[in-house]
């Protein structure tokens, strides 16, 4: 079966994150003042063959954590559907 | 009110993601050869203050169209709700 995934990563919430910063600044400056705290990171959206939604779950995982998602910085999550 | 918005800006499905495809191949090599047809895009996450949820609606999507995506290269999609 072919499921595809949705992934979130982002900045961990105790870090910097210089660029949603400077956009923040920059909607605030053309008049958008009612929007803060932009946070930026990546959506990632793939598709991956398997046998069950356990198996596209764990094969998801792991290329979260070997490629997709740097755990130091980053955090991850993740939603399946059959695609 | 105080709602948080969770934004995806993606490529349009028409136009070539050579970010994806090395990220795609990339995986194929170290084992991951599961998963095919990645797209990279960025997932933003803000708050924003608004008297009532159509409102916050109406602020992200014009964040969205006058800064936080390219409509000529990108779709962006979000949902809204209390913070």
């Amino acid at each position: 079966m072919k499921f595809k995934a949705e992934i979130d990563v982002m900045p961990h919430d105790a870090l910097l994150d210089p660029q949603g910063k400077a956009v923040t600044q920059a909607l605030s400056s053309i008049g958008l003042t009612e929007v803060e705290g932009v946070r930026i990171g990546r959506h990632i959206r793939l598709f991956v063959e398997a046998s069950d939604e356990n198996s596209a779950n764990a094969l998801v995982n792991e290329a979260c954590q070997k490629m997709l998602a740097n755990a130091i910085m980053e955090s991850y999550s993740f939603s399946i559907e059959v695609a």
